[in-house]
């Protein structure tokens, strides 16, 4: 059988048995699919489940649920390539309220044709490469889809170059009447992360999510808040921090909101959805091994819990390279491209469980069911809400914001004696 | 060999290796000392390091880095059965700033006698259990210590019963005292979290932490803000929320803060000292499995991150049994104890690297070496505070606090037309 990378490359499907176990030399440490395939091919059954139960936060005993796709969307997976899993999270039941369970999915991918290839040529291959995806998602009775940021070019700001404007497009654009056409067709909400043309304002390029509705209207737009400056995440070269707010969007299957990529970073960002009464948060991601790959677990789960709601974590996949070499400020040399885009997409929860990973090399689509009542359900557990004295933070931040802030520090008097 | 659990009961030493690679039944899902310890015995050692890499947020190829300690601090741990860990950060070297390398400790402790014994007795016993631990931080050289929340007293708020605040004492009193002494013999800071009674204010009871500076003197304290209302976890039945507001304390080895337990699910609480700059928080902690260990390694972790700064994780160990049986407010039957405190201290750090934890059920003392101008690198290198947008956030919450409150909110107009 070879290594998982070898049968990546060879197309093979990627179901990780105790009988194809997989050997890592170190220098292959991008050879595995994901952490938790990789657990379950090396760990004997039992402990594999205590490790599991650990790290997806899989509390009283309960299992991982997962969920049996039509063929119709197992064979379009298998056809294409990419990489498909579906789970349940679980919910009590209520006396009061009827089960709101939703179907929600992630899809992840590389670009399709090389950064040299025409700009209308790329675009329209990323289309026709994430078409599957749509389909195989509508197949499964998806409710609501979110795809990457800026899904429909490469992410090529790591170039500094403008040219890649170009790709920029109006929120009625290509990639939106694109989606549109499926979200009708297929009764799903779709969530559409591109790089945005306001034409009606000068031209200004934003970092934008088009929320469309199940009956392919648009409902609205949300931009990106925060703005990376770190390594060859150089947006802001290209735009500005959002003027959208923290919008929720009410669709026909629940309240959702975006926080574009960054904003992960932020807590305070993932709040404000939250305090908009935000169900599920999807976070369209691009971002590379060594700069944030050990965040990755970490910050939407954390949102999840500490904000009770759903969160969807994306992540671009593949290494992109690029026409003219660039540096990185770090004072390595010249190179081509922008390192590896990990994927690893998934979902938490607000009960602090969270799914496996789709694939750290392969196009992806993640399904999940919700019952969007454990948001509320998790409120009254644990109160987050009720003990937040926003009051205290409140006054803190307009002292904060004015130039003499004097930060609330209580000196150790020996310390001053000697000063 | 038996299980780890079992030999553990027989007092045996805990070093999981190879040839004692455990299983594990399901029913004895507490029989591991560490999740990292239990992947260690049970992956070969290629596959181990990255998913080491992984979990710990080992990046750039970089190992986990242990110090050794003095046969001083290890004979301690052996005589006495506790678990004793030590690891180090990295962080660059600047060119214009001396390195700031602290040593930092953090202790759990069981209880040391029922707690059917008499008040002073078990207070005494505990004193006396802690002392050999604190003796091998400052065999170490340990700059900086905490002891865990109420640390002097069994966690007995599950029960209700008001008798068990005969444990509170004064700031200055029997627990401040006796380590009062043990920062000026090892010229250490200590972090006293006791429960406090206010004399001066009516008796008023608290839940509080005492910061020691290195001569012995008291330098402050910070009351905690947010007082959970989950499970047993009676807490708002004994204390009120703190007025002590976020401060941070400057040591002679660096400034620190404290968030104590139920805190820590409230990003708010770890950006307040953060932003009266703080950098290491500790969060001394009392958790139990089944309700908190899934958060347990996310929480500090994201804190860390997103605030630049490192985090102490603290959380007593060991099972508490009460004389007077007790409900827990699920339905389910009386009973006399308060669920398994799983221990798992560690440390986290702004670059999203983490210690392993300690064990899951033995008292132990972590040691850890940091560079605190990881902190500035960090901050500089991510920009969170330069992009951080505050004024949205201060304006949104003094929206939040009006109780004519409106969220943003976009319906979908094809909804509407329904309604």
């Amino acid at each position: 059988m070879g290594s998982l990378q070898q049968r990546e490359e060879n197309g093979e499907a990627s179901v990780v048995t105790e009988e194809t176990a997989i050997s890592i030399s170190p220098g292959s440490i991008h050879g595995f699919e994901s952490l938790h395939r990789l657990l379950e091919a090396n760990l004997k059954p039992q402990i594999f489940q205590e490790v599991s139960r650990l790290l997806l936060g899989l509390n009283c005993g309960r299992p991982l649920e997962r969920i049996c796709l039509p063929e119709a969307a197992t064979s379009l997976s298998a056809e294409n390539n990419f990489d498909l899993q579906a789970f349940s999270f679980h919910a009590d039941k209520e006396l009061l309220r009827q089960q709101r369970v939703v179907r929600v999915g992630l899809i992840q991918n590389s670009i399709a044709l090389p950064t040299t290839a025409h700009f209308a040529d790329q675009k329209n291959a990323i289309m026709q490469k994430v078409k599957p995806m749509i389909d195989a998602a509508g197949a499964s009775g998806v409710n609501i889809i979110c795809l990457q940021e800026a899904w429909m070019m490469p992410f090529a700001f790591c170039t500094r170059e403008k040219k890649w404007c170009e790709f920029a497009e109006p929120v009625d654009g290509e990639a939106t009447q694109f989606l549109q056409e499926l979200a009708r067709k297929y009764n799903m909400v779709i969530v559409n992360p591109i790089l945005e043309r306001d034409v009606s304002h000068g031209d200004t390029i934003w970092n934008t999510a088009v929320v469309i509705g199940n009956h392919g209207n648009i409902i609205g737009i949300h931009r990106k808040n925060h703005i990376p400056r770190v390594g060859d995440f150089n947006e802001s070269t290209y735009y500005m921090e959002g003027n959208t707010g923290h919008p929720v969007f009410e669709t026909a299957y629940g309240k959702i909101a975006i926080n574009i990529c960054y904003g992960r970073h932020h807590p305070l960002n993932w709040l404000a959805f939250g305090l908009n009464g935000a169900e599920i948060v999807f976070n369209p991601s691009a971002t590379v091994g060594e700069l944030s790959e050990p965040m990755w677990p970490i910050e939407a789960r954390n949102a999840a819990i500490a904000n009770s709601y759903y969160v969807g974590s994306i992540n671009r996949v593949g290494t992109e390279v690029f026409p003219n070499p660039f540096t990185s400020g770090d004072g390595k040399p010249q190179h081509s491209d922008f390192g590896h885009f990990y994927g690893s997409s998934h979902f938490s929860a607000p009960d602090a469980s969270c799914t496996p990973s789709l694939s750290r090399h392969r196009d992806g689509l993640m399904v999940s069911d919700m019952d969007l009542n454990l948001c509320r359900q998790l409120k009254d557990k644990w109160g987050f809400r009720m003990t937040a004295r926003y009051e205290l933070y409140a006054d803190l931040f307009s002292k904060y914001l004015k130039p003499d802030f004097t930060p609330q520090v209580i000196v150790d008097p020996a310390l001053q004696k000697k000063i």
